[in-house]
């Protein structure tokens, strides 16, 4: 929480450069070896957990500001952003007001506004980022999906609403370039999608499926070392891989 | 184009009640026996069209917005509007700026700001509603897709991106509740999806792939009084057909 001093002057600083009334959050999910996780940040000595967010300079386009944003709150770089809803319950920042309503009067405490929020999410590998909590925050980590702690405002609905939209996605686009390595077998592909859904999946449809989108080609090398048969290696067809990004899955209508 | 009398009374009004910066916009399909087209509204006088928009008020949900907008301008009510897209481009409403820069002082006029414009979608049968301009507009029309006029501000783009959400949406979400009749024939499905495709289907696999969603109960009767071979008659199983609107098409993951 902030002190009265420093709340006046992010407040001064934030009338005077931003935009009022909308916010951005991002939802960044990481993968890697059969786990999924996502990014919070968390204020020492408190309890509740937040996403990523901050609000849009007053010239700025949005798509630049979820990446500013991203990147001064947890240090991500270069992550590729999709916004996928806004969230405008009238009462939903109803905790920040609280939380600062006796500190500043009304007219010069931003946080008394209500801010609808657009939503953004990412998938990447936890390995490969290097998160770091800003000034604001005091921790900043990949918790597991599965035991999630306790979130502030709705950011636990903008979560859910990520993974869902992630889920679906699932059905109509591409999914896993910058997860995998270059070269990967099918089990290790299935192993994505299984951690996604939380589910097992069969790997006689899903082969089937994965090879009538068109989007893998089979190399002639096996990996090889393993205690089972040597399994094929794919790769991404990047061509098919981005017009199904696109369009969506060939085989669709 | 207002009068400064009208301009001003209006901005007066605006910055009484309505959030700066944020506006709805809406995209209304319409479809009927192979016919896709878009709710367009005319200023007398002028030669581009525009979508049905608006400003939130300050307190109002966004939902509830989309809703109240959508009648106000065109007289569309309980229509199912989804949200599909923020437009963000700092210079989107540079042409509202432009036409009423000189007319009003800077901190008077409300159309000198920038607008982000939250985007919903909707898909109705066009012989069902009756639209009707609001006191703004003189013409609230059905336009063809194929033989779009010319669009104000980034309506273009918001009616395109609007498009690609509903045909990539074909593939992952059921579609037609509320276009078909009780009671329709594969061929007759088909034409809808054709339509909104804007592309031939084989018939073989629409009907093959459609079944093998689970959102289809067959009748026993059959539709006669063609010149063909009587097709047989299909409708919704609303229970699955639901299911699938939240989670997505059996026979996906």
């Amino acid at each position: 929480m902030l002190t009265k001093k420093e709340l006046k002057e992010y407040c001064d600083d934030a009338r005077e450069n931003y935009l009022p009334h909308i916010s951005i959050d991002c939802v960044v999910f990481g993968f890697h070896e059969g786990l999924l996780k996502v990014l919070l940040l968390k204020v020492a000595n408190e309890d509740e957990w937040y996403l990523p967010g901050g609000f849009l300079f007053k010239k700025e386009p949005i798509e630049m500001a979820a990446d500013r944003i991203l990147k001064e709150r947890t240090g991500l770089d270069e992550i590729f952003l999709q916004q996928f809803h806004v969230f405008g319950d009238p009462d939903r920042s109803k905790q920040h007001f609280e939380m600062y309503n006796d500190m500043l009067p009304n007219d010069e405490n931003w946080f008394v506004n209500r801010f609808l929020t657009i939503g953004y999410y990412a998938l990447v590998d936890f390995c490969d980022v290097n998160p770091a909590p800003d000034v604001f925050s005091a921790t900043c980590s990949w918790c597991d999906l599965n035991d999630l702690p306790k979130l502030k405002l709705d950011h636990g609905l903008i979560l859910k609403t990520a993974l869902d939209t992630l889920r679906l996605q699932l059905n109509y686009q591409p999914i896993g370039y910058n997860l995998m390595q270059k070269e990967f077998t099918m089990p290790e592909l299935q192993k994505l999608y299984e951690t996604i859904l939380d589910k097992k999946l069969d790997r006689r449809n899903f082969q089937r499926r994965m090879l009538g989108f068109g989007i893998l080609n089979k190399s002639e090398k096996l990996r090889k070392g393993g205690a089972h048969k040597a399994p094929y290696l794919y790769s991404f067809d990047l061509e098919n891989y981005q017009a199904a990004l696109t369009e969506g899955f060939k085989g669709g209508w």
